[in-house]
């Protein structure tokens, strides 16, 4: 009975983590999760410049492609009668583009809040492990205390009383050195003190930049999408100034498109070869933070029967020293309570806070045992792997076909707007021309 | 140190629940979560026949408007020069209305994957929950016949071969019954063991049901999509026979929509009377299910302070009868073994099994506590009220603008059609028009 079903890597983890890398000089680099290391890092920069060769190359076709329009093919004089033969279509090529570039959008919205969704899935997990961990300190750290404070007043009273009958004195002594083994025992226990690594920090931190990379992006689907609105409405007013602030804008987008292209492949690559086998790197880096043993960090990280619980030795020798303080106590309470009434109050009152500490021993077994933390470690691993890598994969396909919709759009919308009358106030205010958009001009 | 913080109920719950509700009489319901009353029912139908109003009404409307459209003001004769006045806003109001109805669509597609997603948490949930009540009866089975093998082979042999020194003989009887009163005590902790009710069967039955839901809402979007993109088409192509058959369909389709709307309605008002506070419901209903104590079932679905762990009794005698095997088994080594060299093999064995048995005892209060099951509970709970809830909003914020957007579309389509010219084939073919609907037909 190991732990229930945990995280497992997806085909899409797979299918990133099975691309090929290579470094500056092009020569490849394998594929394991190594952030620190030149060559892992110059594939990841690699990938993230594909996305700058891809802005340049569409680019210089744009910039091909209209000066080819406005060299070639003079457009027609604009009291011309007859529209030219690709004028229809020119429009409507923009239009579908832009109407590409808002289901785009939409795309991008729900890879936004799907990202978003696993990073926050990420950070309350780090909240939980934090909890957990704080509340095993607390649980080591007040259970001591009431077994030191028994030891100091009760057992001494008891010892006090007993004095008489050296045999009973002897008793109560052996359960004063249990009490204080289980309690140094017990305080090994609380592993996490002293760790300079915080859950709730990292928590915090993740947070944060998540926070600023969401607004980020809501940002640029808002400005995207309002350039596709505003162009829209550019091309049905028929408003020459608008287009062309559009298609100002379009290239600004076009650019932060690609850029963004650029940071969510090389982020997706990344985190597909982290994904494809965490627990390695997570061990690692655990272990160089917290300077906290590899045994009981592989009983956490990866809890399985194949690793044994670290503190079973010391649990079974506090509980050990509990039952035998019972015994004990049990021994006094039928021996010394006949001939020294006075011995009774402190006996009650020491069998109660063993009582007390056999229940906090339970919960700091249950709180010990690798299932809980475990748990929270495969919430953030399919938080981070899961949502948060198909969120990423959603962004990237937003930004792919934004940058389609917009290279289309700027390379239609100056051909759009050659055709456009010339500036007549009649036509921008009268919206008859607008009203009627499908219906024969009769 | 009690449960991390577990769920807590949102404030679309908070606001759904103050609603008002009335039953047949309308006379008011109080909003406590009863779905076994009648009066409970009633109100809940209620809120769904609201939404069959809502469509009766809107039928009517869209009648009245037709009536009067057709026998008020009889359309132009098709040949006429001059479009009536109002039909290019028809046109367009319109392309607005199914435009509506598209966003409408990516609206109900997110809230129908938000829903799937709650509701895959919730039969997660369950699962997990029925891996740590399986591992339970598991852990406690193994260890009980474990023990019960020792006492039967090891612990006999043992007595056999201590028979000439009696005060061993008695000494190894008192660890048989030790073991025995430990492995008694254990076996009372299986609890879920001949328990009738299995979260994995209402896992499956919840996963069975959700994939139906899901399945329909997809239907129903991609038939709203595709009369909104065939209607588009067909005022586009100026095709007669489409406008007409998605006519028609966009009037089943509204049915549909308010039918969806009510059941969207009536689901999120119960849901939320359920999430406003589920404890005691959940708690009554499982008492009723399992029977089991209620203190069992409040310390697993409570799991704070107030509420002691029901088997700390029972753990904390396991435990003592552990240590007291061990003491016994520690002197019987010390004493025995020097005269009877043929008792070390069973002694060892012994302390074997008994190292064995703490280890599975540690395991057993880390599952028995109710952090676990708690947790489960938790996410359950944060999967039907926050995500299920939510996509249940969005699903119903879908189904009324799809309904807006119908309605409006019934009422311009047969008016829009009305404006088509009559059936020429070269317009139908030429697509002269569609190439330029922004542009000024020079």
């Amino acid at each position: 009975m190991g732990a229930p079903p945990g995280y497992r890597p997806s085909a899409w983890v797979h299918l990133l983590h099975q691309l090929p890398r290579a470094d500056f000089q092009l020569r490849p680099v394998p594929s394991g999760f190594a952030p620190q290391e030149q060559e892992y890092q110059q594939a990841l920069l690699l990938v993230a410049a594909l996305a700058g060769l891809g802005l340049g190359l569409s680019l210089i076709f744009i910039a091909v492609y209209l000066i080819r329009f406005c060299c070639c093919r003079p457009p027609e004089p604009p009291g011309s009668k007859t529209p030219s033969p690709g004028g229809g279509c020119v429009t409507w090529s923009c239009i579908v583009a832009l109407l590409a570039g808002c289901i785009g959008i939409g795309i991008g919205f729900y890879g936004n809040s799907e990202t978003s969704d696993g990073v926050s899935q990420l950070s309350s997990a780090l909240l939980h492990a934090n909890h957990t961990l704080s509340a095993i300190d607390h649980l080591v750290l007040e259970t001591v205390e009431r077994l030191g404070e028994a030891v100091r007043t009760e057992l001494t009273t008891l010892e006090e009383v007993l004095e008489p009958r050296t045999e009973l004195v002897a008793a109560a002594r052996g359960a004063r050195r249990q009490a204080e083994a289980a309690a140094q025992q017990l305080q090994g226990l609380a592993f996490w003190q002293g760790v300079p690594l915080s859950p709730l920090q990292v928590a915090e931190d993740v947070s944060f930049v998540e926070e600023y990379r969401w607004l980020a992006y809501v940002l640029l689907l808002l400005l995207e999408l309002l350039v596709c609105l505003f162009t829209l409405l550019g091309l049905a007013k028929q408003s020459k100034w608008l287009v062309i602030v559009m298609t100002v804008m379009s290239l600004l987008v076009l650019v932060l498109s690609w850029g963004s292209m650029g940071l969510e492949a090389a982020t997706a690559v990344g985190l597909s070869d982290f994904c494809s086998n965490p627990d390695p790197y997570v061990l690692n880096l655990t272990q160089e933070e917290t300077g906290l043993s590899s045994d009981i960090l592989s009983y956490y990280f990866l809890c399985n029967q194949a690793v044994s619980n670290p503190f079973q030795q010391r649990l079974t020798l506090s509980q050990r020293a509990l039952a035998n303080i019972h015994s004990q106590l049990l021994g006094l309470e039928r021996e010394a309570v006949p001939q020294f009434p006075s011995a009774q109050k402190p006996l009650l009152s020491l069998e109660e806070t063993l009582n007390v500490t056999e229940g906090n021993f339970h919960q700091l077994v249950a709180l010990l045992h690798c299932r809980g933390l475990h748990k929270d470690y495969g919430a953030a691993l399919r938080g981070l792997c899961e949502d948060a890598l198909e969120g990423l994969l959603f962004l990237l396909l937003f930004s792919l076909l934004s940058a389609g919709a917009l290279a289309t759009a700027l390379c239609s919308l100056p051909r759009a707007w050659a055709l456009f009358p010339p500036r007549n106030p009649s036509v921008l205010c009268s919206g008859s021309r607008l009203s009627e958009p499908l219906l024969p001009a009769g």
